[in-house]
């Protein structure tokens, strides 16, 4: 299904009818609305104005229209901020992040944490039971604009109340961060202080905490939204939009208390500004496209953070945000969204209606252009509204193949690098790429969630291994491929007692001794299955009584293998993991590919898409039996075949 | 004639006599004095101390010499400061800037205006009538050291107050920026704040202002001071040294006030120091020469702020302040001096007389050592003093190319960039350096400025049409070249209702649907008489019943053309300007010529110069009738020659 | 002899004697502790606990180790900073250093020197005359995350008063500072503030002062705990622990009330984060050597500043804060090791004994791992051991070279580069490798040093030429050659008043009337002995009546000469100071090597050792008759040969 995000308080009331109208001409069937429209809602302190909203929510009604309400919290009004300066939320740097855009908030703000409950339930209570109210996103995007954590004096207290109850004791504390290291000793939680602006690095354990509390007070913000509109909106569901890859707060932890994940997805923009590393090579030649592995990426992520899963802003012709906007191929628009589908998403939902002539995005294309004409993606969109008439999509089928993705493990190595290239973005992105290549679908799942069933799975890199973790690794006959530093780290931050891979070594017997990060440019060598693999960036020395799979070009065990567990002890390449997890994937029965750049395969249920991200005409890689229901045997560029196997 | 730029109080008394008298005596007839003298003329609060400056003028007019008097304001002395800390501006950063160099001081300080009121008045009081002032400078440099705009509390209550005349009502305001996006709406002007230090970027209609604002204000303060002097010193001129390349504030609004602009000349420091775009292979090339379209791009900005105009320092040998100070190539302060007289000046003033050895400037040379021996710069002068006696400069005529050259253009595009290489600074520049690689001489003429006359008119970019632009621009015969973007912007930096070029429409019958800004590497080519051009950094779509003059390689027209308009709708090269503009020049009647690398064309009257910047003699493209006056038809390395045609 | 960085209070007390009796085994003589411990031995303000030091003590002293106690004022307890927030220091940003890693103090705060000398003076009371105390460390690393210099009110105080004492009237300080220039007079040294974020540059004779007075400020913080130390630990020495290439303050200054100079050698991560600066490819060479100079050119300098020297921390394995941390090459502790020995070490000690799992550093390898095994690094000391054991080492002699090495210079260099490239850093470098490539062995003498018995002397820079360093550069027989801008500023940072080299033209008559910073690319060449040399960053016009020795290739002087004393008026490269020095040292009678990348010698008495840094067997340039005492004439990779010559 399809759907759009409008914005009524931006257009003369005389437009609403027929652009709904017009909107249901286009085939779309949700409308998302709300979300930045506080300073309409409540002009003034506690008066309300809901009659333009009632109008609107009518308008769209009348012509069969679905609604998602957006909560306004993501930008309260200057009124408000001006009575409670400690609604803002503190930079890094120390610097108060100012009213004049969006976001201007602490979530840990007590004073907003108020007005939100009261805004949130006022608007519940009115719309809560409306008919065209089918769910409820909360806020938007969360994190956005590095908003996750705050430096302030709210964000102080709350931290020292979370620490507090984390630890129960300050000698607790002490000794989990090891702050006897440079008399960094407490005598009481009053002594802590924010571990930014200090002389040099703070504690890594004190980081670490002061992300995890940060990413909990994302949860517990959304947590507090939730519970309201539960109370007042029953039968409704409630998702929030997350965004490309934001590993500042943990996903998993605050949909365990929505219904439906979305995310905002803008294949372009992302290409250009690095949200997953993309070469110059590949900048230039997916620029109107995008990488063909980012959409993907982040479906099947956000497919793993909750089952129902919606992508809530598609991109549909240049935005205005990055640091170059090109405009989408031809075609491109279809495709991305018909890739959301095949990956699951239950809604496609463009990002707008219709480009907004004035204020920050006003360079941001929508489904139509700002002088009231249909702009490209609007006809894009109708094409796949009516290509999914003569379609029923089935259930979406677990994957053969588990990624273990893990948010603490990105602050685990953000906080501490140890090597400057060593990003856990990075080596993530690297595996996803090697499976995609393959013609692989993967799952996405968090660190603890169950990998029965599966044929293969990948912990890219763990550094703590929780307990859950531990038992899931165990409850599986997955052949599992551990990346280096798993395992590297207690909960505390620290070096396991008994070395790397920590509480691993009891099922995997081997001991990290040493790590060495590496310059570009300073490679080693491994061998493995009669061919030689060349990388940089990390390598580790490892002590075993096993015998190692492959060795590096000094002699040291790069592979060590036990019952079902791999490890690598170094920094894996695209080339090498393709070589490995094809390997692998083929031992245990799956049929793996050698795509060629820019083709992309995807199964859902019985049906098998293709989607050509290149410039020429492809050959999609299906049986001669088998059944095209969308396009043909040959895949056009920027274009998409799908049939049945 | 020449000039230069002399601190008495940097000296002892006994050596003023014998500097005025080398003054004379290397062809000086101006001498600009006292700009930065505040804490000697007024050592204590309320003490004035005129006594130095009496004998320091009575000594230069005993010489026959004239003075330019600056006003003192660059540099409020240390006490003023201590007792009234408002003064000091506020950087984008939210810190103080502190006293300790210079420019110390916010245009919208209440207290600092009263103070400079105070000081002009009694300085100018003083002087006003003195037989050896001839002029006044108004303060140095107004913006030197990112200036212009600042960001505290003064300005706030400044800002409030502009806006508040501007709009009248906040619901005004509210519309004209759209704050409806993202609830931005306000209540009262006292809820505005500044646009730095926003969460993500603030409201670009919000920036605009704030830089009109901060442009206004600059105006307004020299007004202040233009007011007093003209008070107290009827008959003599007022002027005030502008910089390179300084956009933040709209230099022909200030120059309103004034009679003469004049401008200070680096060469070398703008060339290293890319104060316009210098390839890195031209820095090299041109270290100790300058950019070839450098100094002239200046002259004739300045020229079209102000029909009369100086160079008011001109560099004499290697600079202190750029990251590389090369020492300039034997010839080139004469060269230098020379083409600003081509260009029109009325004095070259070189900066300094000597050398002061402490201080931040104690690398900057002058036209004498610090051991008090003449430097090079001295014999290049007083060359050029000499060749001046034997030769009579007629007026300056009237161009036969205008470039309508937009400080707003600048302001928008630097505000909302929408690609990262597009930048008013660079387009500019590659239609200047095209226009004189033709030969041609090129007249700046401000957005609304008569273009009567002209046989070719350029517009590289003017978002923002205002109505007495349009006028201008239906008012005249010439061809009319219009770069991408203009047109694209309503006043209150929206997107016009039937889209862009909005107003220009009217008469170049097109509609701008989309734009792409590209990284660089991702290239068009288009196709203009039988020549295929490559292009980068901005594209547009158009929608026309036009036929167009010239086809992207996509099937889109690059080029339009109606009457004597033409609109590119493409970011141009210099060597698709050069083909294009010469083109329409020769249909107009122009003569044009490929001018090698190096060498420069202008005419004062019936006089043409010659300039080469390069390292080999070259031929001047004169008639074999040419009366050479200076110099012959072999132009020397770094040397011009001058003749009459 | 040998030591170790060790850490009791990190560990469980019953793992002390083993501890202990290992590090007996290895062949440890020396144990620096304490130095972070404040927070155990003042658990709370004003309760000692020394009890767990006595014992840690008396446990090291049952195994005849001795005791290098070190005061633990580097890391400040909580309570003492929320206490007295006016210890922290201020950056050069004017933001707080907040608490939380370590150096969290400023050294002018009167209230942290109260505290300093409260704390010393309970520990020197109570361990000043134990008999395994041998000697004390002051604090840690002076500097280290550029504490130097801080911008906070108690560093304004202090800096006025600093500056009363050193003009004794305002007038004085104006004077010296030419405040003339843009109106910065002072009427009181209460108006004075500290130069930084001011509008643009301030006044670099205030920057330079503000620089002395800061590194005053180390020197005098030093004393301040050696008097107390000298009063109750009579007949022990004092040294404190500098760190590589750190010019904020001057070491030559604090080591005059200190016994012993010692340092922390971490070749790999200065290598890799451009202590000194190496080029990309050498980067990667010696990934895990480290350039092969860099750690003997800290053993020079720290001999020079006192004969009496240790390097306190020595690399063992990986460390933890480089961008990129490789493992050692095998056998490259054991090298370091022995070339400090070689440079004249009393004592090599390891920093640190083992890894401590925790807190900043868990990723710093010790010579034992956190799992209690002994690391690599671990028996590489041993084998030192003993190998010393059977090897009686020289006193070490005075070397034939010496270079004067003046912190000053990199402050002036630093404040007022002029040219981008010019630092003095890279150019006593250039002046290093040159001579050590040549095997030749250099003397660091501080500026004003007795240059008496050395053969050749080299001034790479020198701009301000104090009494002392004059009467010393005349005390010579040594053929003393002078790099660019010696003698080119006045102690006020002024330009002499003859013009540079200043007071150095009353023996060598030149005068420099110009210089030029050339961009990278921008190059020139001379000739000198039929070689052509070409290079950049630096030239410089001189006028003279001597014949130049080398000129450019414009004509001008390139190399002058007068007695035995050498002026280059540019930047000198590597290559043209090999062959220049080469020339001069032979004709000095000393014996020049062309020796091979990676190898590098050092003579201690009569014995001469070859280190090689690369990874191929090189030969050692021994004589035929030289008796080997250690390894043999082919030097192995990382590895090392000894003989007697
Ligand atoms: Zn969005
Ligand atoms: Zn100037
Ligand atoms: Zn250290």
């Amino acid at each position: 299904m399809l759907g759009v995000c409008y914005y009524p308080e931006h257009w003369p009331r005389d437009r609403w009818a027929e652009d709904a109208r017009r909107m249901r001409e286009c085939g779309l069937s949700y409308v998302r609305i709300g979300e930045f429209s506080w300073s309409r809602l409540e002009p003034e302190p506690g008066r309300f104005d809901f009659e333009w909203l009632d109008q609107a929510i009518a308008t769209l009604h009348a012509e069969g229209l679905q609604v998602v309400l957006g909560t306004p919290t993501p930008t309260p009004p200057k009124w408000l901020v001006d009575r409670h300066p400690d609604i803002l939320a503190t930079d890094r740097e120390g610097r108060l992040r100012k009213f004049g855009s969006r976001r201007h908030y602490s979530f840990s703000s007590r004073t907003y944490q108020a007005h939100t409950r009261r805004i949130v339930t006022v608007i519940a209570q009115r719309y809560g039971n409306h008919p065209a109210v089918a769910g409820w996103q909360t806020d938007n995007e969360y994190g956005c604009h590095d908003t996750t954590r705050s430096y302030g004096p709210e964000d102080l207290l709350a931290f020292r109340e979370w620490l507090r109850a984390k630890y129960g004791s300050i000698e607790a504390l002490n000794a989990a961060w090891g702050n006897v290291f440079w008399s960094m000793e407490y005598r009481t939680f009053e002594e802590i202080d924010l571990p930014n602006l200090t002389v040099t690095e703070a504690n890594p354990a004190h980081w670490l905490d002061f992300y995890r509390f940060s990413s909990d007070q994302v949860a517990a913000y959304n947590k507090l939204q939730v519970e309201i509109i539960r109370q007042y909106s029953p039968g409704r569901f409630i998702t929030h939009n997350f965004m490309g890859y934001t590993p500042d707060f943990d996903h998993f932890k605050v949909a365990e208390d929505l219904d439906v994940a979305s995310w905002d997805s803008y294949p372009l923009g992302f290409t250009d500004m690095d949200v997953l590393p993309v070469s110059e090579e590949e900048k230039l030649r997916y620029a109107r496209t995008g990488h063909p592995d980012i959409p993907a990426f982040h479906h099947d992520l956000y497919r793993g953070v909750k089952p129902r899963w919606w992508v809530m802003e598609q991109q549909p012709g240049p935005v205005n945000w990055a640091a170059h906007n090109p405009s989408p191929a031809p075609g491109m628009v279809r495709l991305w969204t018909w890739e959301a589908l095949a990956h699951g998403a239950e809604v496609v939902s463009y990002f707008r209606w219709r480009q907004f002539p004035q204020a920050q995005e006003q360079k941001h294309a929508g489904l139509n252009r700002p002088d009231f004409q249909p702009d490209v993606g609007y006809w894009e969109a109708q094409q796949v509204a009516r290509e999914l008439e003569g379609l029923e999509l089935p259930p979406t089928q677990q994957a053969p193949v588990a990624l273990v993705f893990d948010y603490e493990a990105d602050w685990v190595t953000r906080i501490q690098p140890q090597g400057r290239e060593f990003t856990y973005r990075d080596l993530v992105w690297n595996f996803y790429q090697a499976l995609r290549s393959l013609g692989l679908d993967v799952d996405f799942v968090k660190p603890g969630g169950s990998l029965e069933g599966y044929r293969l799975g990948v912990v890219p890199c763990s550094p703590i291994l929780h307990e859950a973790t531990i038992r899931a690794l165990h409850n599986t006959q997955a052949q599992l491929v551990f990346g280096p530093r798993t395992g590297s780290k207690t909960e505390s931050m620290g070096i396991p007692p008994n070395l790397p891979p920590g509480k691993l070594a009891e099922w995997l017997p081997i001991r990290v001794t040493r790590v060495e990060s590496l310059r570009p440019g300073v490679n080693f060598a491994l061998e493995w299955n009669g061919q030689r693999y060349t990388s940089s960036v990390w390598k580790e020395w490892v002590e075993s009584d096993l015998a190692p799979v492959a060795k590096f070009d000094d002699g040291r065990g790069a592979l060590w293998q036990h019952d079902n567990l791999h490890y690598l002890a170094f920094w894996p390449t695209v080339a090498f993991l393709r070589a490995y997890l094809g390997h692998l994937a083929n031992r245990q029965g799956l049929q793996t590919f050698s795509l060629s750049e820019g083709l992309r395969l995807r199964r859902r249920g019985h049906l098998t898409f293709a989607f050509n991200y290149g410039p020429h005409e492809q050959q999609a890689p299906a049986s001669p039996q088998a059944r095209f229901v969308l396009g043909g045997r040959m895949v056009p560029p920027h274009g998409l075949s799908i049939w049945e196997s």
